[in-house]
């Protein structure tokens, strides 16, 4: 679904920018001014002023402002390029100009404009890289969050907001099975762009560790992707890299009922900066290919509870079809083994999480000529205590897909509430 | 542009398979099969036999067959997975069974049916990993290569074909500035696999790494990308991470004259198996985001010796002008300077190369809080010690790009000609 129908902001008024579009058709003039920098006699580029508004041409433009944050209930696209971040500035001060200077470069990235305009002096580094320029904007979201150790790090209060630390925000505790790497843990900030174009998504992550520079600096980063492109088959739920259908029970921005009750922070469950924010568990979660890969059909359907074609529960035939967890064979058995995956992600039903992760590939894993690949797993909610952490519970216990992944990396971040026009990311938190 | 334009064979009668779209709609019946088998009682799925044709109903497909391999003279898509195999078995036998069964399974995907069908006994691992069920072929193409070591590696002749090593296949010789690091270097085998879709790539390598098992391993990979989708801006050169249009002045596949003098072997120039093949050189440059990031624009412009939004030459103002190498300004200086790399790069216009490269991110240069990003360079043509050597002898000396970048990574490989209805890769070489 679209984010228009998910409290988005459709009233945007798009100030007067460069669009990355019709930046090229004013090239024939720009260039003129480029050329007289160039050879050493003038210094501003003179590109025409184009009064064009590409947000509202555009059709692939998810709205940047609204009460919610722009990448959490809007649909999602095929490519993610997820970044954790250090502060390294001790100053407020200085991070909150940081975040005011995210906030407008990803306000433009968003509307398909060139950060900063496209005047510019032959003297100056551009302020846009311009590798996205004439791209389209691909429905590029970018949504920021906050890890606890913003907060507090090694008992110092940093930025004067360690009593706003909501109970809900800390470090997950170790469960059974973890073997987590730390260049894959935590951060002191977070976003998380998806949009459909890798270079659009590059360009956006490129551009705000540029603009932290002396501030912030990438702590790790991933980027995912999602298979998407069939047009006969756009509703069909898209596949793990194990092959199975992924996220067929899940929470639906398009119940906003669920979404208020499960995944968006409410009035009064915590500091007030949050409301309309949620928490967003990462889990970077190995997947062994190569293991899964010589291991029976009939295992693989037991290991999950479900048919592989299908999407259905193993012995129904439709794959949104109740599990009907009490089924049991002729022999008295469960027909959803007791260790089968959804059986145990689903437990009594009540704690539901709305996922929304993409797979991914790094390469090799060292040496072995072997894929490291996996599931970049992410899910929201309101509470993570009752929902992400109970659930990772019962899975590093009991899980039958434990044979196949390991959980490699892991954070938590409070996604922030969304932004107002004339606002800016972190606004709430720090006024 | 298509395929068809340049000598892939239209006139495919593809076996009767399953498209991967049409299993989705018999999975009603399939299901009931799974579920019989994963309960115990049966073996085989019963999958509802379908005669549909995908790769005729599917306009996203370019054809596997032809006179020259796929990916060479076909439109560049937006997502590239390159890949480097070592081979491990001595003997030649298996080596050509693999690459028997990798000339089924790439023109099954390539044509987007399932790697030997959807029969799948529940007793036996799918023959196919299933993530890309339902996705579209999304443009996929597969390119094999064999490089120098496959023929003689430690003076060893490996599989008899040590005499069929053309004088144009050997490691390229060190430039001045070169950083490599074997982890990204040569390589027995190489798979260029291109598309729209990450996950139809990532299924590609995948199946190829799983097929090799036992024979080959993956020796090194990389995955790449460009910025296409803009609706209003089809035909606009693609720009790289340093903000610049790349490929302007390039070989084009519509010009045939061109590729056959310039880009295809033809007979007689070597031994003959290579007929209708092409040389590959890939270099992995790391471009330093953050230098370049913070020099100005007139530097950037001199750098390239052309204009950054238009993409024109200096002083000019339109891409696709003349470079006007000769021209000075008033002070008596080339107007583009003379170490800028339009110029070096072009030399005296003797040397032309088909440039057909990916932007790649590779997460984080280790511990520096700075991005691994680049360009994953890839060039083909018909006499390496004519096209590709004397040029980038001549850049690795006078290039100012040099200032911004450094090749990390180099392999040479002999793209094979293109494979026949029921032939295979290799035939040639090896028959
Ligand atoms: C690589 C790791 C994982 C893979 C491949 C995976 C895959 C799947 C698959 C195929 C299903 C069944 C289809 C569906 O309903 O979506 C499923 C269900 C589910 N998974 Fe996972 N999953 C993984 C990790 C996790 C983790 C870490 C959690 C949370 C802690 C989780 C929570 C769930 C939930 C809540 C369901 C729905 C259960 C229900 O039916 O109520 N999964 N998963
Ligand atoms: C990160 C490294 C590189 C970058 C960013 C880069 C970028 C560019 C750009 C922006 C142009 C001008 C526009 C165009 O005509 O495409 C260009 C031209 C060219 N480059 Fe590169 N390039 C790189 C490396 C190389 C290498 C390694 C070679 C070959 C050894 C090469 C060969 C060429 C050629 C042949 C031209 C066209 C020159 C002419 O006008 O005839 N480039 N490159």
């Amino acid at each position: 679904m679209k984010s228009n129908e998910t409290g988005q902001d459709q009233n945007i008024e798009p100030e007067k920018t460069y669009s990355r579009r019709t930046i090229l058709k004013s090239a024939g003039i720009g260039s003129l001014g480029v050329i007289i920098g160039a050879s050493g006699l003038g210094g501003v580029i003179s590109a025409r002023e184009s009064a064009s508004n590409s947000a509202k041409a555009n059709k692939n433009t998810i709205p940047f402002y609204g009460k919610h944050q722009a990448g959490i209930a809007t649909t999602k696209p095929a490519l993610l390029y997820f970044a954790s971040f250090d502060v390294k500035t001790e100053s407020r001060a200085e991070l909150i100009e940081m975040l005011k200077d995210w906030t407008k470069a990803a306000a433009a990235m968003a509307s398909g404009e060139m950060i900063g305009g496209t005047q510019n002096s032959v003297y100056l580094p551009p302020e846009d890289t311009g590798e996205a320029a004439a791209l389209d904007t691909a429905n590029l979201t970018l949504t920021f969050g906050v890890g606890p150790t913003l907060f507090k790090k090694n008992g110092k209060n940093r930025f004067g907001i360690a009593h706003k630390l909501p109970q809900e925000l800390k470090k997950l505790p170790a469960f059974s099975l973890d073997a987590l790497d730390k260049d894959w843990c935590d951060g002191d900030l977070c976003v998380q762009v998806c949009s459909d174009d890798a270079q659009v998504n590059f360009h956006a992550i490129r551009n705000l560790v540029r603009i932290a520079r002396g501030k912030a600096i990438l702590k790790w980063s991933q980027e995912g992707f999602q298979g998407k492109n069939n047009p006969h088959t756009k509703n069909e739920t898209p596949r793990n890299l194990f092959g199975f259908k992924d996220e067929t029970v899940n929470l639906s921005p398009e119940k906003k009922m669920d979404f208020d009750k499960h995944v968006w922070v409410q009035s009064g469950d915590g500091p007030n900066w949050l409301t309309g924010g949620s928490y967003l568990v990462v889990r970077r979660i190995q997947m062994h290919i190569e293991v899964w890969d010589r291991t029976a059909l009939g295992e693989q359907e037991k290991t999950f509870g479900r048919h592989r074609i299908t999407g259905a529960p193993l012995g129904k035939e439709k794959e949104f079809s109740d599990l009907g967890l009490d089924r049991k064979d002729e022999a008295g058995n469960f027909v959803i083994p007791v260790n089968a995956h959804a059986r145990q992600a689903h437990g009594k039903g009540d704690q539901p999480l709305y996922r929304r992760s993409f797979s991914y590939s790094s390469g090799m894993a060292a040496n072995t000529g072997t894929l490291d690949a996996g599931l970049f797993f992410m899910c929201f909610q309101r509470f993570p205590s009752k929902q992400f952490i109970p659930v990772q519970k019962r899975l590093g216990q009991s899980d039958k897909l434990n044979e196949y992944i390991t959980h490699r990396g892991s954070a938590i971040f409070a996604c922030l509430p969304g932004i107002r026009k004339g606002g800016w990311i972190g606004e709430t938190l720090f006024s």
